[in-house]
């Protein structure tokens, strides 16, 4: 058999403390305004592609999403990805005649979220960092790529996928030459700098389809007076305030300026003509109930429970220690939003680490909270308001899981997916 | 019998198409920006205010609001608008020794609104320029006052009640000065001057109480980032397009400043520390369907359908041309909204004018519309999620109804009200 060339590999999500929305070039995807990330735990949630390239396979590429075919349109983003890719490879075939001429052959994708489409959770910034950090694995080009310039592969295919090639806490610096050789991510702090910090996603029941965030953010930059005080003004303060909070550990400083810049960029989506919505009631819900316990912990001088942040949909991201307050900001949630599925990955309910609780559909009993906490705050929401919660931590970056056809590959030996799904009606 | 000091006045209430929010001064109440209304009509909204000054009455004043009596605080703003107006009665008694000493007489002040609480609708601003008014012409202030003088007092009351002082469309300038001599209300054009323009005001059934728009405000100012650049740059710009918009009766550019700037508004409210959220999933139904009816009917080139603002609160009020249009929104929003009551006032339904309808509670035939309009936009919403429909149109400013005691009062010959109610509880 003729050596498989191949390599599988995985990307983290992650989701913005100080937001990007807007771009100064829509074609290479450079942004308006800085932005910074936490990288969230591979092991909940994670992309992991297979990227093979063989001279039997018809010229271009093949991409298999979570089993199913999909187009790969040219002059595309994926595309964008790929010619950059090629290019880097067919120098180095170009410099060391041994090499086998990758960058001719046809190549097949073949790519799996671990978390269920479903969940409402965008995929593409895992998405687009796993394509590039696998592509480039297969290449050979992870040696002599440093992570900032995959960073810049990953840009093309979707602004915040550039910051998913690191771990911890990253930020996407805009840079500001037109060609877009300085808009690129930089590590902020590694994953083991705050290890107190959880995470908990609260997956929002949401009847319809809202806007895309690639449409949405150019109606913004086009037509929000508002958005351009917050790129020249707001985010470059912001920005320096957050990269001193992270260094200091200071999750008071964090919360607020997590929570501020979630709401002002959602401030500057209804600024939008015509008006952007991503929040619904729900969501405002959960903000109401969080800056409550926030400020009843702050009446006894205590540090806030959790910061809340929105990406462009209603779900809603907390941060929190680990721990006490992780166990409160849990039952919190699930005594106002009775219903939620949930897999206990922490064993915070004491029914064994992974246990997969089907929420209670009664609302259950309130942690314990500070005497001043307004428990009426909100009501107790209809039943599978919040659909799913995801209980995750700070992760890592990408993982090169093998090189070669192995037990991790996602395509059979003939380049084929293991896994075929039925394509879905669009 | 003695002669009865008295004057019975209504005044209108009005919906800012600029808003005001945020103050530079708490007590003299004066504005960051400049804000601009349309004042709606009286035969549909207004509150009515009898005041009677007399000897026999105990000293300082007594207040019945829908026929309960209401406290009047010291240093409050009732209170400040009463100072006012004793003392610039005291100055015309001092220099007419022939007339009444009213400025030292006790006075019964009883108000009452033709809209029902429930309707969700502010008053504070038609109230306290009857107020204002009604005084004024008991004291007989009323010739020596111009409607700005008098909306400087109505201003001590309730900012916006500055605005209900004039008919049509008013300016409410913001003014410079420390002492807010110069913060006064000013008409842009009279009531006349836009004769189609009518007015459709949905009463948004919500849950729970939201912030009050005194202490939401202040939060705005001390938080957002984003205020000071409304503030700043974007409503002055915005206030000379709309000056021209009216003007011209150019109802394109009205709906885009209307429209824009309400959702400017509740971006800043949303940008504030913890974030005021005044818009539920209702009213952003209502903005959805709006803006898609204007955007279909943009692609045949016509003219926007309607166009909508919100106050603090999730009530939406439309601005329309009356007519075909008129009936258009209104059937738009009774089929995708079942259930709001109406009182048909312009005979739209063909049910005789003033006829009441309960609305029905299934969803109606939708009217028709533009073939590019996506009638899946929003879904039918539940039966109820708007309570009421109130069609109005542009109005007048205030009305002296009657001096002295006459059918009009709300009175009675020995100074109680008319109509009494027993106290709810708070």
């Amino acid at each position: 058999m003729a050596e498989v060339h191949q390599a599988t590999c995985t990307a983290p999500v992650n989701i913005a403390v100080i937001k990007y929305w807007g771009k100064r070039d829509t074609r290479l995807i450079l942004p308006t305004n800085d932005s910074l990330s936490v990288t969230l735990d591979q092991d909940h949630l994670r992309t992991v592609t297979t990227a093979r390239a063989d001279p039997s396979f018809q010229a271009g590429a093949r991409l298999w999403l979570n089993g199913v075919e999909d187009e790969i349109k040219t002059g595309g983003r994926l595309d964008a990805c790929l010619i950059e890719l090629r290019r880097l490879r067919a120098e180095r075939e170009a410099s060391d005649a041994s090499l086998p001429k990758m960058s001719e052959w046809g190549l097949h994708l073949c790519s799996e979220n671990n978390f269920p489409t479903a969940a409402g959770l965008a995929s593409s910034a895992s998405g687009f960092a796993a394509l590039a950090v696998t592509v480039a694995t297969l290449y050979g080009l992870d040696d002599i790529l440093s992570p900032s310039q995959l960073s810049m592969i990953a840009r093309r295919g979707s602004g915040s996928a550039c910051r998913s090639v690191f771990g911890g806490f990253v930020a996407w610096e805009s840079g500001t030459k037109e060609d877009g050789s300085d808009s690129l991510a930089v590590p902020v702090a590694e994953r083991d700098h705050w290890p107190e910090l959880d995470v908990l996603i609260c997956v929002v029941n949401d009847g319809k389809k809202g806007t895309s965030s690639t449409s949405g953010m150019q109606r913004t930059v086009e037509t929000s007076p508002l958005l351009q005080h917050r790129i020249k003004h707001v985010v470059p303060e912001r920005m320096a305030k957050m990269r001193e909070a992270i260094a200091q550990r200071d999750f008071g400083a964090f919360t607020a300026l997590t929570t501020a810049d979630s709401n002002d960029f959602h401030a500057c989506c209804l600024d939008t003509a015509p008006p952007i919505f991503y929040m619904n009631d729900t969501s405002r819900g959960i903000v109401h109930l969080i800056e409550e316990a926030n400020r009843a912990r702050a009446e006894e001088g205590k540090e806030p429970l959790a910061a809340y942040t929105f990406d462009a949909g209603p779900n809603a991201v907390l941060y929190m220690r680990k721990g006490e307050d992780a166990n409160t900001v849990l039952r919190l949630v699930q005594h106002y939003f009775p219903g939620a599925d949930f897999e206990d990955t922490f064993n915070l309910l004491g029914g064994g680490a992974g246990a997969p609780h089907r929420g209670e559909t009664e609302p259950q009993a309130l942690p314990t909270l500070p005497p001043s906490f307004n428990r009426e705050v909100i009501p107790v929401h209809p039943v599978g308001s919040v659909r799913r919660l995801i209980h995750t931590r700070v992760g890592d970056g990408p993982r090169v899981l093998e090189r070669g056809l192995g037990k991790e590959s996602l395509l059979k030996e003939d380049g084929t997916p293991v896994r075929l799904q039925r394509a879905k009606r669009a």
